[in-house]
């Protein structure tokens, strides 16, 4: 029924085809839409405007903003039609990748807690228009969101005009999981309310209003995530670590036995890493986290985990339908907040969130790249890692040792992009082991990522680095700055970072 | 009368000479001091344990670890005797510098918000002695703090014991201007009630209790406070520019009429900065900020700002005379924090702070280094600086687009240190103008800074840089690994990063 769905009469009228929704869109508009991490994203409205691009040849270049990633149906047909002309502030799709690496479009890799800040105070542009996907719209013309907050409920107020996909493969039993809070702007800000993660602060819906809504779309394409890759080996040694070192802490006094609220990137070491929870004897565990994944629900089924505070909840189709089955009793173990709370310094410092992310590479002094390959080739974007690394009780990165087949060493002189400094990385994991650099200077943090989280194809190389700079004549963080990054560069012409 | 200044009896038999306090420091003990920008540091205990070591060549070898930096007497004397093996989070100190940089001792550069979390999180080791000094000690055994509060009280909390130095030269009358508020651990953490930068959410004094305190030692010597360069014509067109971009943004209606709470570095280019402020049309300004000193005295008697909160005042012999005669007029206009509130991530973002810091260099894409002259020589430390980027409303970093004598481009392909990163620095001011590069992309902020910021001697060669970089494989940061460092090598070798 329709009207469940869309429960203002006056409202109904305003229901039109993708096709009309997406004439509104014009060239060098900036669009907001809802969607994080393949989740809760427009797909209707977007769909039909690369079709009609792609058939009219017309020119229409945008400025796409979004919580995070979205799935393919934006990123990918918008990049391969070259309609994005701006795009900010992550994505995983590898259409608009390579689009961005070849120059196609200009991207900005924002920390996700600025990003619904930076637009209310009017630092990103006028936004024309928010697209956001939802499960219903209330009598008074608020809005119901599916499977992802991120920063609907902002672009939404900031936008000119709103469009609504409703859903109906999203579960209108989803009603009520969302908890919309929105700062004020300085000078007027107040402290957010958050002293535990289970607590609701906001409202179930996001704040709209009938006038606003230009245009609803009716769809039913489903969430396009992406299978997790199986468990490797190297993922599940990294997760052992891992665990050792969290027991290891609540040893020595420094985490209570439940731990505290656990944030977890995404992919498979996070996902290893969330596997090996399931296993460990860790009991009543809680979530603070950006994105709820299968491996999360299996925490909260098998009892584990109490509670998981998250922006967006992204199963797999198999656990899609374990989502939709049990929906009541997830919406009593689930909160989703906009990503300026998930997100939000203030309540990760509170709270003392343990912030586990995934390192593309780090430095023997502690820098962590996690985003450029070779400095240049953006992967993903720095995402809430360090919206997380910054204000956690322990921060922590893992990364496999290696990569390219062992030709690559993930442990380098010095990173060829920083996006978490040596001020801000605690604890670092590859497969080899665990560098706790808590309380270390540079040369200390050194010598324990070598030894503990080097390969040991890599470690001699690093040691005679290492070694090398330190006769130099600034000894505090030793360097030579004409070989700091001649292990990337030597991988791009010869294929390998190895000398021999 | 030595009772207003010990106000428990019991506690006036543990005075006694600076010599036998220093008896107390063992070889291999944590020491934490009181100390924030050379002020109310101790003196009279490090210059007895230094001039003992000096006469009798034994071997104490301790951490010291303070709120940032401290005076002569402390980090002077006690690196020149190669007391110091451990050091954080920050210096200012000649002898320390060139003893840290010929690796002296070790020194760990940390956010100064993270300082007292992580102590108390254990993170950092045993606590052994805290030293503070101090204008009074109450009846209870609580301590009065003189001129700064940094990390006092987070460190008189996990010390074993304490030593109070009651130093005379310091007005009794600071009593009533501190306010003590520490957080506790979480889980248990709740909101910081502040919503506005006057007001008082704690205690007057550090809450110590007589059992703790193991000596008392009775001083006069004054703050060893470095004094300020004159304003020159560089740092007077920085600040005229910096003036003229938060005039532009009230216009455009993203900044109130007064501004919001200010947030200024040290050093001459800041101290320019609040003078110019001084001459500004702007009024009813606020600061939240970390060191008061004389320009922000002088906004205060102007009226031109209504309230300074900070974790120490600072300021020069003539500021102090000032200070000191009407002192009662300042403590109703001023509030001294610990350093975990001063530069909370949480409160600054609350507040919507201003910040504006001073870089040793930038680069192209925006990255700053604040801390380490190509790469390896450590300057000061990163400070407050992260602590009130990230989590401010604009953040601004100010540098000469030169250095010694224009042979040094302060706008680089590549920094050779990485402090700020890209996702956090909104706007680049030198002598040359102003880069805005808030919803930039990468490469749309290599066109600004490389045109707005860079000196034309260096235009060129920056240009040239950024146009070969862009025709490479990948092109989100369009580098070339094997140059980018090589400006700075090249001064390295050649004295000039020019090349012709
Ligand atoms: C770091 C990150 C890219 C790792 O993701 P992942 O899926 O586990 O990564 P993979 O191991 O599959 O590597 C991805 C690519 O990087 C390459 N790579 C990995 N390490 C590398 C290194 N040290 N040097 C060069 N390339 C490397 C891989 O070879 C692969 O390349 P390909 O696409 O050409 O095959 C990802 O976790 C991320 O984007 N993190 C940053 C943001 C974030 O933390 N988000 C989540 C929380 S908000
Ligand atoms: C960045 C900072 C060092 C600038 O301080 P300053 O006193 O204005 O600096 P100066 O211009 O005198 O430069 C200091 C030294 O760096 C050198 N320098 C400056 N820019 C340089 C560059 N781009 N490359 C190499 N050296 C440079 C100067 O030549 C000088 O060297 P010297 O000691 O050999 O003479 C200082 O503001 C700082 O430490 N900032 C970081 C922490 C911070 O922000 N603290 C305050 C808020 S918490």
């Amino acid at each position: 029924m329709l009207e469940d769905r869309i429960r203002n009469k006056e409202l109904l009228s305003r229901v039109m085809s993708a096709e009309e929704a997406a004439m509104l869109i014009k060239d060098g508009m900036n669009i907001g839409t809802s969607g994080f991490t393949p989740s809760g994203y427009p797909k209707a409205v977007p769909l039909a405007l690369a079709k009609r691009v792609r058939e009219t040849g017309e020119r229409i270049r945008i400025g796409l903003f979004t919580g995070a990633s979205v799935g393919d149906e934006l990123d990918g047909e918008l990049s391969r039609t070259g309609i994005i002309a701006k795009r900010l502030p992550y994505q995983t799709n590898e259409s608009i990748r390579d689009y961005t690496n070849n120059g196609g479009c200009e991207f900005l890799d924002m920390h996700l807690s600025h990003v619904p800040q930076y637009a209310k105070y009017g630092f990103l542009g006028k936004i024309d228009i928010a697209i956001i996907e939802a499960v219903a719209i209330t009598e008074e013309g608020h809005i119901i969101p599916s499977t992802s907050i991120g920063c609907s409920p902002t672009f939404v107020q900031m936008a000119e005009k709103v469009i609504v996909e409703i859903n109906t493969s999203q579960p209108l039993d989803l009603e009520g999981m969302a908890d919309i809070y929105i700062p004020d702007n300085p000078p007027n800000r107040k402290p957010i309310p958050i002293e535990r993660v289970d607590q609701r602060i906001g409202k179930p819906y996001i704040t709209c209003g009938v006038d606003k809504i230009a245009a609803i779309v009716v769809t039913d394409i489903i969430d396009n995530v992406r299978p997790l890759a199986p468990i490797d080996d190297i993922s599940e040694r990294i997760s052992g670590h891992l665990i050792d070192f969290l027991e290891h802490e609540v040893k020595k006094g420094r985490l209570p036995q439940n731990l505290l609220p656990l944030q977890s990137g995404v992919g498979s070491v996070a996902n290893a890493v969330l596997a090996g929870l399931l296993k460990s004897k860790f009991e009543n565990l809680v979530c603070y986290t950006e994105v709820i994944q299968d491996s999360m629900l299996d925490l909260l089924d098998s009892g584990k985990a109490l509670f998981a505070s998250g922006t967006s909840i992204t199963p797999s189709q198999e656990g899609l339908v374990r989502f939709k089955e049990n929906i009541k009793k997830y919406k009593e173990k689930i909160i989703l907040r906009p990503q300026e709370i998930s997100n939000n310094p203030e309540v990760i410092r509170r709270l003392g969130v343990i912030a586990m992310n995934t390192a593309i590479e780090a430095d023997i002094y502690g820098n962590i790249n996690s985003t450029n390959i070779f400095g240049s080739r953006m992967m993903n974007g720095i995402g809430g890692s360090g919206d997380f690394t910054r204000n956690a009780y322990i921060s922590i990165f893992t990364t496999p040792s290696t990569a390219k087949n062992g030709d690559i060493s993930s442990i380098v002189p010095m990173v060829s992009h920083h996006d978490h400094t040596e001020h801000d990385v605690m604890v670092i994991i590859t497969e080899q082991g665990v560098a706790d650099l808590r309380g270390l200077s540079p040369k200390e943090r050194a010598k324990v990522i070598i030894e503990n989280c080097a390969h040991p194809d890599f470690k001699p190389m690093l040691k005679d680095y290492f070694k090398r700079a330190q006769s130099g004549k600034y000894k505090h963080i030793p360097h030579i700055l004409s070989e700091a990054l001649s292990w990337h560069h030597r991988f791009l012409k010869t294929g390998t970072m190895k000398i021999w």
